[in-house]
Formats: C-alpha cells, structure tokens, sequence
C-alpha cells in the first residue's frame, strides 16, 4: 500500500533532456495534435504511403463528438475508436497542465469535455460510432465494437483531467460512463457475460477505482480481468446474433480467441501471444487489480506474463510486438529485426505494465524496463519536432526493401504526421507528457527512486528530494534529501541492470556497501539533510542475445547507460551489413550539440568493412575470402534515428 | 537453326539417378494425379493446413471437363484455371508414355483427348469454367481468367501428346484452340487488342509453331509479346465493362499493371518483378520467339531479363521469387532465406527459359542453370515417394517459425499431397518425364552436351552418343561417339561453372588444351569411333554471396558437383544457427546407399558450435564472450530435404 506519510506531491522535471521532451509536447505536439482532431486543415502532413496503421491527413474525431452532441449534422468517419483520439489528446493535455500551465490549453480541453459531456448519452453510454450509425448493434459485436475500448480510454482521461484541474465535469462523465458498463456486464441474468474484444477497459477502472474509492468499480475491473477467456464462444454467438458478414474489420471475426487473448482464462496463460497492445493492456488491468484485491492467482498470472516477456519476447530497445501479421507477439524467441514490428503503444503499454509490476513487487526489474521504454523503444515514436510518429519501431530498416519487398512494408523509414488509425502519437505524448509520475514508488516506509531524470519532488512530511543529473549521458546521480521533519524511512536506489557489476554509491564521502535486495540499494534515512553521490559506470557494453534467439546469432548491439545505439546511414557509408565490429571494440563517447538536438554519440575504429561488391560482379563465387578493410563506425542513439535523410538503420551489427 | 543434318532421334536416360525418377514418374506420380484428377476418393492425402497454393483433397478437375462437354450435370468446382490440371497431367503421361509404354497409361490419355475435344466449342473455345458458369463473359476479364493460360497448357499438352504417339484428335484440338485464340485477338478493329493476364499462350503457341511450321501461331505469339504493355489501362477498362466488383481473385483487379509485368512493353523492361511464374513463362515465349523471328530488341530484352534474374535475384538453389505477397520477384539483391517463396513452378519456368535462351546462344551459363534446378530448386519440389509437393521451396525452414509467425506460413516443413491451385506437382512431373529434352543442343554443325546425366542418344546421319556417368555423384564422364558415315561436325562439352579452374579433358589418353569459348569446350570429330573423357573436379566449394546481399553476409553455402547442400535436423542436433563452420573446412565424402534413397553426404569436424543457452538464461548479456565447442556437422543434398522427421534445414551456414 502507499505509505501515506511519505505521499507523493509534486514531482518537478529539470532533467535538459527531458525539459526538452515536454516542452516540446506543450508548444508543438499537443496543439499540432489539436489541429489534426479538429481537421483544421491549415496544417502540413507528410506521409507514406505505406505506414502501418494507414497514413491519413484526416481525423473527423471532434467532428464525430459534436453529431454525436447533435450540434452539427454530417456523418461519422474514421474507425470505431475514433473518439478516442480525443480522449487521448484530452489525457495529454492534463498532463501538460500540470507543468506547464496555459489558459489557452485549459480552455480547449475544457471546450471538450463539455463536448464529450454533450454527446454523452444519459445513461452514459458513448462511441459516435454506434450512436451515429448503429444504435441498435451497442454492445452487440463487443469482439470489435472497440466501445469499451473507447470508453475506458475516456475513463483515463476524465480521472487524469479532474486530478489536474479539479474539473468535476470531466470527472462524472468517467463514472457515468463507467456505471453504464457496470449496468450492462456481468454473470447475472440480466446483463452480458461479455469482454471487450481489445481489452482498456479494465485499466481505466482501477485507475477510477483509486481515484474515487468506489468498489463497485475494482469489481468492476475484476470482472472482465476473470471474465476473459471463460466463455470461448462469447464473440461467435455476438457475432452470429448480429450478423456474420457484419465485421467491422474485414478478417477479424474469424481469426479466433488467442489473437484477443481470450482462449482461456489469465490464470491458465502462461505467454503473451496474439495483438500485443491488447495483451499489454490487459496485463497492466491485471496487474493492477491483482495488487488492489490481492489475488494471488491473479498476481501469479501477471508475475507468469511478464516473465514470459521480459525473458523470451523483448526486443533489446524495449520494443514489443514481433510482427505485422495482426500487430501481435509471434512465439518464444522469435526476435527478426527486420520484420518486426514494435508498435509505439505496445511499448507505451510496456511502460504502464511495468509501473504496475512495480508498485506490487518492489523490484528493480521493472524500472529497468521503464527505463528501456522511456530512452529507447518508446521513445523512438517520435521525431525530434514532435509532429511526426512512428507506428512500427523495427530495428533495422532500409527503404529498399521497405518499398520492394511486401513483407517490409510496414518498416517505414520516416515517421508520418498522422494515421487512420491514429493510437500512437496521443499515446506517446501521453506518456513523455506524464514521465514525473514513473519517477518514485512510495511504500513500505520506503521512497524508491528507479529512474535517474532530474528532477526536484516534494513529498508528505515536508520531504523534498533533489535528483541532480546529466542523465542519459552521464552517469553521476546527485540525491539532495531535505527532510525537515526527520521521518524515519528507506530511500532505494534502483541500480540498472547495465551497471550492476560497476556502481559507486557515497554518503559525504563515504562509500555506502550495501547489498542489494531485487536490484535495489536501501539507505537509512533520518538526517535533516542527506547527500547521496551515485556513480554508474557508462562505458560501452557489447550486448549478445540468448543463443536460442536466431537472428542475432554472430551479431551485437551497443548501450552506453541506459541508451540503446544504432547505426544510420547518415553517418556510415552503406550497405550497414558491411560493418564487423572487432571481438572488443573501444568506442569513444562524445556529447554533440548541434547534433540531433543534442546526442551522444559513440564512435569506434575498431571496427572492419566488408568490400562492397559491384554489380557486375558475380552474385554467387567459389572458395573466395572476402577482402575486408579497417574502417570507422558511428552510432547515434535508437531514439533520434530517422531524424535526417532516409537511409538504412540498424540496431545490431555483426561481430568477427 | 537446328541442323537437320545432325538432328537429335531420341535420348535414353541410363543414370541411376533419374532412371529412379523417371520410375518414380510411372509408377507412382502419374498415377497419383490420375486418382487426384479424378477424385478417386480412395487416395491417401496428406496435408499441412498453411500450405501455400492451400491443400485440397478434391480436384474436380475431370469432372469440370465432363460438365462441359455434358456427359455429366454438375457445378464447376476450383479455381479458373483447374482445366490445366487435366493438361499438365496429359503433357506428363506424354512424355512418360516416351521411355515407360503403358497400354493402360495410353488408353487413359487417349480418353482424356476424347474428353477435351467433346469439351471444347465448335469455334474453339476451352475454358470449364467460363462455358459451364458463365459463358457471358468469355475473354471479357483476361487479367485473371486464365483462359489464354489454360489453352496454352493444352496446346503445349496437345503437341507433346502428338508428337510422342501421333494421336492427330489431339494436334488437332490444339489448333482449333489457337485458331480461337486468333480470331478474337489482335490489333484489327474486330478483334480484342488484349493481353492474358498470366502469361503462357505465347510459349505454347511458338511451340505449336515448331510442330506445325503455321506462321499465324507465330505470328499470334509475337502479337502477345509486342502487345504486352502497349496499353496500360487494358485490364482496367475490361474490368470495368465487365463490373469492377466481379473479380475472380479479391484483391487482382486493383494490383496494378507491375505486378503482371504489363507496366510498359518488354523492350522497355529491364529487371523481373511481379508474379515469378509470369515473368518466367513470358521470358520463355519471348526468347523463343525473338530467335524464331530473329528480332534484335527482343533477344536484347530476353538477354537483360535473365542477366537481372540470374545476376541478382537467383537463390543459390536456383529458386526464384522472393515473395509469398502475390508469388513475385522483389528487388535487386533482395534474397532473404527464410521468408522466400521459390515457387517450384517458378523453377520449372527457369528451365524453360535457359533452354530457349540456349537454343540462342551456345554458351554454358545456360546450361549451369538448367542443371541448378534439375538437381537443386525444381527437384525440391517432389518428395522422393513422388506423391507429395513442396509448392513453395525456402532455404531455411524451422517448424516452429512456420506454425508461430504468420509471416513464415507460407513456409511449410512437409510436403502436401495436393493443393487448391495445383500447379506444381504437374509442373515438376512433366519436368522430371521430359529430362530426355535437356541434355542436347543441336546447332550450326555442332552437338552440345550440356547436361551430363548418363544416357544414350541417337542423331540423323546414324550417329550415336553414349555417355556413361554417376552423376551428380561422380565427376568421370565418359563419351562414347559412334560417327558410322564419318560426319564432320563439332561436338561441344559444357564445363560448368563450378569446376571451371579444375577440370581435365582426355581423347584417347591425349589431354586437350582448348580455349572454352563461353564455358563450352569445342572438339572436332570425323572419326567413325570417338571416346572422350571428362573429369570434373568433385570437391565441395564453399559458396560466398556478393555483399550487395544483406542475408548471406558472414554465411556459406556448400555445393559438391552441382548438387547444392544443407543441413538437416535430422542429423544435426537443432539448433542449427549455432553451428560455425572454420574457414577451410575439409569435407569427408561418402554415398550412403540406404540414406534418402541414396544420397552422397558430405560431413566435416571442422565447425564450432555455440552453446545452446538454456530457457533460463537472460536474453540478453553485456560484455560476455560466447562459449564454442567442436562439433560435427553432415549434409545432405537440398533437393532430399524434408523427406524423414519434421525439423529445421538451412542452406546458409555461419561461419567464422
Ligand atoms: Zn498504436
Ligand atoms: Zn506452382
């Protein structure tokens, strides 16, 4: 439970690197996104033609809410969760609020929730969708109807909206919403023994459930976190009831219970398979309501899945999701780098699954992954000016084969403005925009600090601690604990995996021996003030991957700190396939201003270059060695790739 | 031309090899596919669920012909164009009929006959589906309805049947169908300016040609060619008179020209791309034709489509087609191994091809191809009881990935009985019967031998040709040249490309010392009695791939003769990615009789393996240097993959 002593106020993000980040949602991202919900169609969109998710210049999802709101007339466009677009820019904006307060922002996010209220049915029902449309077919093909989908995202973003502001509006419309479900699901006679075809739901309502304390809404949560996978024919009876070529995506209707993760009940799962957005929603509802219940059934599933994740499905950016094929997890070390898949939400989910591992288990682990999310695979949606997403994170691209080859398609090699199916830009800025909240855990008698973001955090007690740091680039953690009052309690210092074999941690001085519990270091803490020096080692690491994973045999990947490298072609003469990096290369770290916004990058002459064959060569030869040449490797980090002129890009790099 | 004078009689096939295959074709293949045909229920099928082509056990293809001529009442089942597999079948007992006589066989064939000339219209026409479903629509949707396509197949069925029993009704069927085929197509005002969606009347009708010296079947052949290309919005106007929701295939209407080779006129084509079989079967007529018409810019465009094919885009195996997204060729150098498609029709057409490219130009690279699918990617295609197929033909497979990533499915690890659009087993069926075809070129005074399986052949002028070989096993080819009225003329050897630096040449004990003039090696001959032998150098090669191709970097193929090797789970303990051959391997040879039928394996000590990381270890590791072990590793040859236990294979071994 959180200790209410040491309760969190106020975190106040100073880190360069992610002051960087944020404003940018404030001043580019956010009103960008604003534009594009409401069509103003004075803004500029660039595009491929091939993005996954469907490139779009067009949203029509404020459009939706006001025919819904029967304030203009005109008809519904856009997929069935369109709305929340809206409800995600809605969630965002909150978040920007909270450090960067704007009249301006307030008064159009303000402007929407009276919209949504209006469109808002009076028994709390909403998606434009059904109530534009289709009235009569409301919960009736929930395999695909995205309506709880819709709604919890709504749900999020009420709760998110109402702690920032105290709009009490936004907030009633979430429990509206919220007691409509109640009135409609469950295993009494009367209501719908039915899940959400793409689970959401469930998170939304443990968030709500903490904002509120209503108990109806855990049980609520619980509900479809049990419900799911018990009944393996709900969705063909729906969907025969409705109408069998009915589908509102094409395919859908057939390719069976695993794809949703709904073959057999979470506690009889043992890994992540099928779309993986939907596992990871699922899993962070699951982890949660297994904290707030208690259930160790529950909690055993969640421990069973991220497990299975973590060990066996991780792409070494933190990327998730390992193919196109129904944006889905594929099997047990299937890892291809150049078909994978990586969708931006499946790594913002990540993040959230992570947070919820983490307040139930204080184990270092979980902020590892954060960690990896937040600087790596995540963070990779976005470009460097904030208006341009990636849907697909791979880790290796090459515009040829991205255009020439069907099975590559979806590896788009620039970010575009916008998709038909828009879920990741609103989550990604969600996430960059709410990044104090993954700062701290608070229980126990103990304040864990897991991520090494700069930042200054009031807490009860009058406790205030300072985080001085460079961080990513560099690794010395400053703590400056200001504790007035002399609470007793723990301060955890998460040690990243990356450094565990090399870490200093100093007390006026004095180097502090401890050992380490899951990962984490536990100080005393009673002073008035303490002084904590953390110095983590960032020399380069050559990372290998488990020899049961096929497509990284014989290669290796670079991380400096908790930043993940990469090559691109802007900086290293292709093909990048050439590169072999020496068995133990130096790498020299340089911090380059003016580039990428400001990047470490890592460079290394210990490196060979296969000769580039021509094309008049043979394509096959006999008993030929290959003529390879000293050459010189630059890396810049995964994050910032894609940022310059198109070209190749990888992640791992083949080693003599 | 070909020189009467020297004109080849007839070929029997002495090797052991192929006299099990050709066996093989008699007694089980042909009579598999009669009983598949015509759904005799009582044939064993086996099938795997993901099979590319989609597995069947129902054929109906008999049964369409009989609806058409109305023999029988009934609908038309399978795809447009299932008449082929009557044809192909029919084209295979011809050319079995040629070296096993089979009165039951032949009665069987002669009834097919009977049955496609009550089939076939008064004017010509032949197409079970259009007559019995749709005779409206005759010739109005040539981008998918295959009817130019099936009629190929018969006419090329047609001549083959002729030709090998003198069945006239059979000749005479094709005509009648070419005559159809040139009376409603061609640029004059009554006719339709038209072109086959998939490409295969213009190889059939030069082949009529040939048989009948017509010049209209020429010049009807040379309309499609020239004509294809010409006019780019062709398709899409028949398709939108005929209604543009009517497709026969989902998805082909909308494909765009490209992806048909139909984007611009073949003289403007300078690379493969689309559908293989199309391209294949297109640059087969177009070669065969551009010699019979002596046409510069079509033996150029001829030239420069196989220099891209073999150049670029040619598997080690001889497989082509890099794609299972529309069966298609993809880009220059794109050749990744486990996601290829190399469809064993594709293969199949590539023998095609290099045979009218042959009869062009007297020069070995065609031949080395010819022999790389014989021995390599076509073969692959049958397994050796000759009743199951490989529709698709990867260079590496793993179970695991074909059932567990959607993107691999196409993959399969078992050989299926039958398929839904069947194609390929015909296909190699015909290939295999008609092997006789491949050994010979007879042009301007000179005998080419380029194929050197063990056979006995005689020409006009009452010369005969024994070569006695254990190919592909042994590398001693001895000639024996009976030259009873003291013909002068040339005979040509073939060196192939891998034995090109070691190969020796001996006429009565005497070496030759003789410049090869396009990898052929030129004698004179006069004497009544010539004994040549020819020793190829046998050892196994380490093959390298140009390092335009990102797949093969840091890996070896390993071919002995022209055969093309890989390894098996089966033999080598799984999985296969950690084996790392040294960078001289010594490979011990052995023919192990009992093994796959016989089959020369190929075993070496001089590899490494990785050690296999266990389930849990981390997936990933910084800074640890790999643990390698001595290990073994035994090949197999390529083609007999995938006839024991279900397993991984690879083509492509790492190596240090
Ligand atoms: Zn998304
Ligand atoms: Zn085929």
């Amino acid at each position: 439970m959180q200790d209410q002593n040491l309760k969190l106020n106020h975190s106040n993000i100073t880190s360069n690197f992610w002051k960087r980040y944020r404003d940018l949602m404030a001043n580019d991202s956010i009103p960008f996104q604003w534009d594009m919900i409401n069509d103003n169609n004075e803004v500029e969109v660039t595009n491929d033609p091939f993005a996954a998710g469907g490139s779009a210049d067009k949203s029509h999802a404020i459009a939706n809410l006001k025919i819904a709101a029967g304030q203009v007339d005109g008809e519904f466009f856009g997929m069935d969760f369109q709305d929340t677009d809206v409800y995600k820019w809605l969630e965002s904006a909150a978040y920007v609020l909270n450090y960067a307060p704007s009249a301006k922002l307030q008064k159009e996010a303000d402007s929407v929730v009276d919209l949504i209220a209006d469109a808002q049915e009076d028994d709390g029902y909403l998606s434009t969708m059904f109530q534009i449309e289709m009235p009569e077919r409301k919960f009736k093909r929930l395999q695909q109807s995205h309506e709880l989908y819709s709604m919890g995202h709504y749900i999020e973003a009420g709760v998110a909206y109402y702690s920032v502001t105290g709009n009490q509006k936004a907030l009633d419309i979430a429990k509206k919403m919220a007691d409509c479900i109640d009135n409609h699901f469950g295993t009494t006679e009367d209501k719908i023994p039915g899940i959400p075809g793409h689970p959401e739901i469930e998170l939304a309502l443990a968030r709500l459930y903490e904002a509120t304390h209503e108990q109806k809404y855990l049980d609520l949560a619980q509900y479809f976190i049990k419900q799911r996978g018990q009944d393996t024919e709900f969705f063909e009876k729906q969907n025969k009831a409705d109408g069998i070529d009915r589908d509102f995506f094409p395919g859908l209707g057939t390719i069976g219970n695993r794809y949703y993760f709904a073959d057999k009940p979470v506690t009889e799962q043992t890994d992540a398979h099928g779309h993986a957005v939907r596992v990871l929603y699922f899993c962070t509802g699951l982890a949660h309501v297994a904290r707030l219940t208690n259930d160790k059934e529950l909690k055993d599933a969640a421990d069973r899945l991220w497990q299975d994740i973590i060990k066996k499905q991780l792409y070494i950016t933190g990327n998730v999701g390992q193919t196109t094929h129904g944006e889905a997890f594929t099997y047990d070390y299937d890892l291809p780098n150049d078909t994978d898949y990586g969708e931006t939400c499946a790594s913002v989910a990540m993040v959230f699954f992570a947070k919820q591992m983490l307040e139930t288990h204080m184990d270092g682990q979980y902020g590892d992954i954060i960690e990896k999310e937040l600087f790596n695979g995540a963070l990779s949606g976005i470009a460097l000016d904030g208006k341009h997403y990636f849907y697909v994170n791979p880790l290796e691209a090459d515009p040829k084969a991205s255009r020439g080859n069907q099975g590559k398609n979806h590896i788009n090699t620039r970010r575009s403005s916008w998709f038909a199916c828009a879920c990741c830009p609103s989550n990604i800025t969600r996430l960059i925009a709410s990044v104090d909240k993954y700062l701290y855990e608070v229980k126990d008698h103990t304040i864990l600090s897991h991520q090494f973001i700069a930042n200054n955090t009031s807490f009860e007690n009058g406790i205030e601690i300072k985080l001085d740091s460079n961080y990513p680039w560099d690794g010395n953690i400053k703590y400056t604990i200001s504790n007035p009052n002399k609470t007793q309690f723990k301060f955890g210092i998460r040690i990243p995996s990356w450094t565990l074999n090399s870490y200093e941690v100093t007390i006026a001085g004095k180097s502090v021996k401890t050992d380490l519990i899951d990962q984490i270091l536990y100080l005393p803490i009673e002073d008035e003030t303490v002084e904590i020096s953390v110095q983590f080692n960032m020399a380069a690491h050559l990372i290998s991957t488990s020899t049961l994973v096929k497509d990284n045999v014989g290669k290796v990947a670079v991380q400096r700190g908790p930043i993940v490298y990469c090559a691109e072609e802007s900086d290293n003469a292709s093909p990048l396939w050439l590169y072999k990096l020496d068995s133990k290369p130096a790498f020299k770290y340089e911090f380059q201003d003016n580039l990428l916004d400001g990047v470490g990058v890592l460079e290394t002459n210990d490196v060979k270059k296969l000769e580039k064959n021509s094309s008049t060569d043979e394509l096959y030869t006999f008993d030929k060695e290959k003529v390879v040449k000293k050459s010189h490797l630059k890396l810049i980090p995964y994050y910032a790739w894609a940022n310059r002129e198109e070209g190749q890009m990888t992640v791992w790099l083949h080693q003599s």
